[in-house]
């Protein structure tokens, strides 16, 4: 079934999603943002039908693709001129503060709000790197409170896989919160951790794969990371503390000359990598 | 020119060069190994021409590629059957403990010894795994003892670009070590850190790239790779100590609610990633 979807930002994940959408489906798209250079680029390369803000009482679904503080100020300013039933989904790296905020600012206007985290990304952000494919093989997790209708869930789910995700997560805003400080957050304060060494200057020449891999994430956005960091506060602090201890026994070992002990460590590190994949 | 090339261990390192070798060149290659079903494969596979280690008297340059401690035993056994004049070099992921060994070793037999270390790998050790495009797009690095006769290191790197290396680093065997710590060591000890999160054994549904670039390299060989580290302690305990406490900036920000201090953390990360590559 057709439907009519309002997308409210169209940086790299916003810019992505109108993509996917006008290359996938019939979905007729509504492109939202305050940038008109930005409208402009998304107008002529397809990624949404129309533009502007008073086209969204059309919509059947709205997915706001901004920062975790602009999405509850678009919510507030917003909320009150859409159609009363319409779903609204969010894209943000964290899900309590955000449903804490949203799920009653919608509920009192008679909209379905549903958490929605897209596990897809790119070092870059922006329009510019937004791209149809970017979801191909990402999972789509969703935090719906309790009591959304099925056919809200449903036809989210719909969507994501319309645009390419592999696999949907349906979970508590809590336990996507604990997993993403471990499976996302932690590497991208890795990343910038790992370049920090006074020995990174001189990488090239001298670096492969392994060097690619863990910087690679080094590049990210300082304005909404840092949100994102204050927000999962608890569950990143002890993701740090706990590789912080885990990083002190290979350390401790190393420094011992305990061949035995460094072989242990490495080999409980390969064992679970390859259980837990 | 054709030169006769022996291969002294035919696992994932040695095996993919004997396979480069003979796809890219003309150069004829003698393949060792102690394991009859791996030498099976090699000559089934053409990664050789021949093999038997009394073949190696013949060759112009030798390959060892095996672990440090196998190199040093490889090299005391049989040292005294190669052709004086005759280049050797090994692959080990350290440099100073080999040059150490190895060096006087060759000296005393009129061969020529540089150390070698192809910058590649893959997650899995052993000929099965071994592909004739490993180099591509690597570099290599050769540290030659002072003294070593230009022609020695041209036809290293001669080899080492025809093998589809991308570029090779000279340097000393104390620069590759404290580079090599950065580069390659500590992502291993952080992959294996990484993956003790007890949060690791739910990740699916929850991880995208970020997970598998941080985890890609947990599944290390223990018994060689706690040689490396123990070898290049000095330097590995320096990088460790180096990112935990880089990781505790991070975390005492985001513990002290300090959007702006986090920021300036993260700026100060994606500045240095962009910088240095």
């Amino acid at each position: 079934m057709a439907t009519k979807i309002g997308i409210v930002g169209m940086g790299l994940i916003g810019g992505s999603l109108g993509l996917a959408l006008k290359q996938r489906t019939n979905h007729t798209v509504i492109g939202i943002d305050c940038d008109s250079a930005v409208i402009d680029a998304v107008l002529s390369s397809g990624a949404a039908d129309k533009t502007g803000v008073q086209h969204l009482n059309q919509a059947d679904l709205v997915i706001i693709a901004l920062s975790p503080d602009a999405t509850v100020d678009f919510l507030n300013e917003n909320a009150a001129n859409l159609r009363p039933g319409t779903i609204v989904t969010d894209v943000c790296g964290v899900k309590r503060q955000i449903m804490k905020h949203c799920v009653p600012l919608c509920w009192e206007r008679g909209l379905h709000f549903v958490g929605g985290h897209p596990m897809a990304g790119r070092e870059r952000s922006g329009f510019a790197n937004a791209d149809a494919c970017l979801f191909e093989g990402a999972y789509y997790i969703f935090t719906p409170p309790k009591g959304t209708p099925e056919h809200v869930v449903n036809l989210l789910k719909q969507v994501a896989m319309q645009i390419g995700c592999t696999g949907v997560t349906v979970t508590t805003p809590e336990h996507h919160d604990k997993m993403i400080a471990f499976t996302s957050q932690l590497p991208h304060v890795l990343a910038g951790a790992y370049v920090k060494s006074p020995n990174c200057p001189e990488h090239s020449g001298f670096s492969a794969g392994s060097y690619r891999d863990v910087s690679r994430v080094a590049t990210v956005d300082e304005t909404l990371w840092s949100q994102l960091f204050l927000l999962n506060k608890d569950n990143l602090c002890f993701e740090i503390d706990n590789l912080i201890s885990n990083l002190k026994q290979y350390r401790d070992a190393v420094d011992a000359g305990n061949t035995q002990l460094i072989a242990e460590i490495l080999s409980d590190g390969r064992g679970r990598k390859e259980n837990f994949g």
